[in-house]
């Protein structure tokens, strides 16, 4: 499937979705704890930040990938999309242009997409948090693109350091975003429930003053690597 | 008038301004608008960022050029400063120091200026925020400056990659900033409107559910260049 | 002292802090009035940004080496915390992984600790937001740790460019975060008082109207260093 | 299989390896010819920069998973390597530590690898250069690793940006690193040959003064797209 | 002038051009000694790097803007360049993409053009230093560009961060790139002579010893500003 | 000492100096070497680069504090400067200018200075490496710098994320620079000869085909880590 990252002039048409409600209980969950429960992979390049604060959803993937300065196939994947979709689009070199502004955001709205996210940049960035359109994107600029070039719309590509399929989950909040493989989801949404009850019962014992030290069982394994405690500088050479 | 571009020990008393009303008019449009309409050119480096959220602004030049950690030419400057002015300040060389604070903003306030673009550092972000004058900064930064070198005001400058005139108007929002040149500022407005009644119309068909590609009638050029649509991934190699 | 720099495997359990009530004063005072209180000396690099708005702290530094990647000593540290201290943490290279999120922070919450100051990443920052948990740091980033490698807690150690040594002073904002050494805290509390006290006098000249340029006398030593008002551009060659 | 991108604790033994004779030849031709021949795309980011000036590559990837600050799979990597291998790591989050030197390219060299290709740091640079083994990466640093924490060796990842699988073949000079993949090296080395027969035609053409305009018959398209061409400055407005 | 920067779809035929023999001379005293000479004025940013080490050339700027991702416009003004010309183009926003590479060169370097500044990327670096055509720019990237967007040829543009005009001389060397606006040449020139004498007389002051301290007279103003000697860190508290 | 770092105005006449035979010896031996043997600490950030290719040197460092675009503190510097020193130059906010060119290089080399490290830009660098005086810079660049603030010269300072004293001894080559402390001087000397010998047995043997997972011994803890092999990827889920 690689073979196909990178390659222009093709829009897939039909492509696999993950369970809805699937979807939305991974976005209750947030994006460190889904990124923890499948192992620690899949989390985009911390470049790419929220626009907006507050803001935690969850859809699938819709993939764009789009010439530097062009903004052409976003047109193209629109009709793509449909509800409970995020549009993840990324520049096949390096472009933080404003892809994206208020005009397309009411397009993918009216077709109930929840979400973009881009390693590029976007505009119209106030007119954005008024619709209540989240975006995840690498830059905020002005700048506009022109519409020349092909891309491609549904193939696997590169976001911001991550291969993402059309349909695989994106899972978006403050933190960033997190890529979960459509074949994993059932598997994950299951370790993270597990490690989501699993941080409660911590943070309860924490709130109440124990110890990580201890409820870890950390002190015999930092002895044996060596830890040694003063009492204070003056023990210590230099 | 290239040639005066960072020539130091000079400051320009009279500078001829624009017509108040169009400035404040391209100040509603906002910086994505008024920079289309002007045929993309004039935005300066996404690197300028505003301290605030959502203040949208414009106002004629006043052009200061410092030298590295050094501040002293916006006293020298504020002097200039009239009722609906803009501070647009760029480094000799680039420097993140902190040139501009709360006194400093006290003093342009009283003065009636209506916000600042400095690519360079800022700092007393937190008071400024309260007294409700915004700044497009390229940094936040503590680090204070000196006064011991002279710059210049009002003349020509480079900020953030745009030549500034004094008296060039600048429109500021949460997208960034614009520079429109004075002697453009009726024929830039005109297309400004025309380009915001345009988007209007096109934002309505598009909440209604019509297609870009429809509106702007992209299919037939689409096919040109070769765009194939496919039902599934398995129809293409790899 | 500085050759305790870098050292690892060590736990320094007695460290001596400042006066409370003097560190409670800095942080009324904030970081660019401290900054300048004290000789411009203290200031951490400008990368280091707050994750929330508007929060004003001051605490003694507790510090913190890490290796990069690994947050094993955290856990470490909270145990040797006190109410009113500031977890000051580096990684021993550079490395912007998410080492903190909302568990630590409720276990420093527990302990009374008034916010975290990091040379790396953080995670959970809605959480912490919520939890009026304040944090410094270079990064957010969903990227989570190991627990392998020892570093160091209360060693002195450089952090965003600034010594720091358990005990100091640290005073954050909006601005950034700067460092007080614990033996010179009386002394700049003093010197922070008397210029904030110079700077209410001058915020009401200036918000008056008077100009800086006349407050401070600028205007002989501006000719003196050759400085030239022109009445237009066209007085100018070029 | 990207599913396995990200996975650690696991070494896979044997992969496919593409024709010997067909990786030398696109050595031959370098990287901007391959890149351009095989449709632009398995460019590595730019970032990644030779430590040499010259040498041009290539050879079947042996990949490697690091975690950050933490060499240790370059260990168990050596052992699966063969004559004509390239080895190419990257770090599961951004770390430019000193993670290879010259022992580790002893080591390399005496099992006939050709080359390093890392998404982070290497030391020892003089003796790489003095011993002929060439290295891209994405920073020179002395800062060594540890070895504690698993990564994998021969899955799939993610390197600056582009998919490697194991056994793909990875070009490399002093324009940067290229991968194609193993199934397609027969179809990208005719296609680079054309290429690179058809730019020695051009290229004598051009040495002898024909313009490009000319020989790619590009004067009509610019006149279509409006293309004016003036006798000076002062025929333009402004 | 101004008004004319970022305009696209114009190809201005003739410039003005200085004196060559000025321009050669201006190419010996190298790009320090020019920028000083000038009054510190006319400098491109710092992160515009020669390809190659040791070059040093000057010649009369032909302008070219290009759209991000696309280098139509290079084939448009080689038609437009003279012997003794330098290339110096700029995208109409960052894009680091590879716009260049041998086959241009070779056609450049046909019509007797001497260097490329360029505020992007470059190729087939190699083969342009053995061909012994110099560069200046702001990446190696092998990432090709398209031919799709109008730019413009012999407009003013801002080349990192300044303005050049069509005709101004550009001097490059291993320190970077100035320029020198094409009516301020013969007096520039005066002026780095003048320079270029003064230093030769300090270089040899200073290598039989003396100190700048002595030949500038610094000592009675370090004292007025408060230097202070000590004998050693003991005399100081702390 | 940590409360000296930052102060201004003060010149330190005496500063102890380590031993010439043994800081030549750290010298031969090299940065990652003498980084490794005194216990990975004391290295400066790799954005401190050599401007030359091969240098390798050590010397007793003669520390300057500048301000942003000033470089006075170099004349007063020279002064204190013996045969076998290093100036170590910090600016008090970060700054890349040229401080430093062939004149002040003329000077250093007649008092028997052997380097200069900065964390600062640096001109000249073509005569700089005719002259053969080493130099490990931030950046390269043209732009001069005023002589209007005091600094400090032997004050200790934090250079690149390091504190330096002066008359600690600096070793820099290719990799970049590391600082040992004076008092630290003998026992990293013997602990880098130490490891200088048993690398160069490690070399012999890696050489000759050894893996380093059985001279390591590292086989048995990776299985205890849970490291699996498998015979291809087929093995995999996914």
């Amino acid at each position: 499937m690689s073979a196909l990252i990178g390659k222009t002039g093709v829009v897939v048409r039909n492509i696999e979705r993950a369970d809805r409600e699937a979807i939305d209980d991974l976005a209750r969950h947030g994006v460190a704890t889904v990124h923890e429960a499948q192992g620690r992979k899949g989390l985009l390049a911390s470049n790419i930040r929220p626009i907006q604060q507050g803001a935690s959803v969850a859809g699938s993937a819709v993939t764009v990938l789009v010439a530097p300065g062009d903004n052409w196939m976003f047109h193209v994947a629109v009709e793509q999309c449909q509800p409970g979709d995020i549009l993840v689009v990324a520049p096949s070199s390096p472009c933080s242009d404003g892809y994206f502004g208020d005009l397309l955001a009411t397009s993918l709205q009216a077709r109930g997409v929840r979400a973009l996210v881009i390693d590029g940049g976007v505009r119209d960035t106030h007119t954005l948090r008024q619709m209540g359109f989240p975006v995840w994107s690498a830059a905020v600029n002005a700048q506009g693109t022109v519409k020349e070039t092909l891309g491609s719309v549904n193939l696997p590509l590169v976001c911001a350091g991550q291969v993402v399929n059309p349909g695989d989950v994106v899972v978006a909040d403050d933190d960033g975003v997190v890529v979960v493989r459509r074949g994993e989801v059932a598997e994950v949404l299951a370790a993270t429930r597990k490690r989501a009850d699993a941080e409660e019962t911590k943070r309860v014992r924490l709130a109440n003053g124990e110890l990580g030290l201890d409820i870890y069982d950390m002190r015999p394994r930092l002895a044996e690597k060596g830890l040694r405690y003063v009492d204070s500088l003056d023990e210590l050479d230099g």
